[in-house]
């Protein structure tokens, strides 16, 4: 599908799109439901809200997005349109440890907090907001699978390993705390989660059989 | 506090109460607010659907349990109060296993789901309900730790080891993909993630330092 740059193309949800009015549109639209989300919440969140805080006309957003539940998928849809990489320190304990402290420190302060809960939260409500959410976490898991694959090569894996698996286990524990069971996570709970599954890749029981 | 089984005595949460008329009451009022929450979600939950669907009149609800967030935190409250106890196979292994293929069996149809899944939805509304939830898991992952307890009598696991730790790292992965990342569980999942907490266990990733 090919698009054109200009305020009444359609949204392309999970393409990037080049710079220009609409790519600032989308990302106007995207603040206002961020912070709509964090504010209010999925069930008071509004597509008036949203006009109001983007100043994007209303008719334009159902035109385009075709209403909230749109809106909050693409706005995960962008969430997952980033260029962050995987740590690459050199060692399969050094990237599990970092990946497992990127998760604790993205969710230090409740105001970078707000987001990632908003939609876990709208999930709930929203089938294609659930939908967008699972293809988010899938991309960025199998993005981090990166650090297994290079550990392979290095040999500190076996070749048979799950890495899907691997990547998850490490952000499990720390996600199951924030999002579900409300406990406080911390360096030291990173630190144990990496190195929890570090020891269970080098007992091999992350291999499939 | 010392309370009668009468229609009018105060609710109690958390306290196991006798049979009776009370208990009745309570219970059909928690079966209302399960089967509301599995059809509407916490957003379209009303007093008045708990009034009609458990007889009770609606001042009676307000009156014993405040309102909305009251009636969900009881109901978490008595979903916690159940005589279940972990397994006891005679291994760290075989418990671990046990424990990991009953979160799956208990998530395997979407009836027996939507309780929980109702319980964790809500407590991004309401902040009781997240309360309760708070409780309700950290009840659960502590009767849980006797298999860890018995391990450790066994020679299997460290004394200083992090139970709570081993004990939350089987259900994580599997929690992560019904409530985060909408992926299925199956009997697979259960062993892996089973096998991994029990590698960790023993490379003694869990063991306070």
């Amino acid at each position: 599908m090919t698009s054109t740059a200009t305020d009444s193309a359609p949204p392309a949800p999970g393409t990037r799109r080049p710079g220009g009015r609409t790519a600032r549109t989308r990302a106007a639209v995207r603040d206002a439901v961020l912070s709509g989300l964090a504010d209010h919440g999925y069930p008071g969140l509004t597509v008036e809200y949203v006009a109001d805080h983007s100043g994007v006309h209303k008719t334009t957003l159902y035109r385009r997005w075709g209403g909230l539940e749109g809106l909050v998928a693409d706005a995960l849809d962008m969430a997952g349109e980033d260029s962050w990489v995987p740590p690459d320190t050199g060692s399969l304990e050094g990237d599990l440890r970092e990946l497992a402290h990127e998760v604790v420190d993205s969710f230090s302060d409740s105001a970078a907090a707000s987001a990632p809960t908003a939609f876990v939260a709208a999930a709930f409500q929203s089938e294609r907001a659930a939908q967008a959410l699972h293809a988010f976490y899938a991309e960025r898991f199998t993005r981090c699978t990166a650090v297994v694959a290079r550990a392979v090569e290095r040999g500190e894996a076996d070749t048979d390993i799950d890495a899907e698996a691997v990547v998850r286990a490490v952000s499990a524990p720390l996600l199951l705390r924030v999002f579900i069971t409300r406990e406080p996570i911390d360096a030291a709970l990173a630190d144990q989660s990496a190195a929890a599954a570090l020891a269970a890749t080098h007992a091999g029981a992350y291999n499939r059989r």
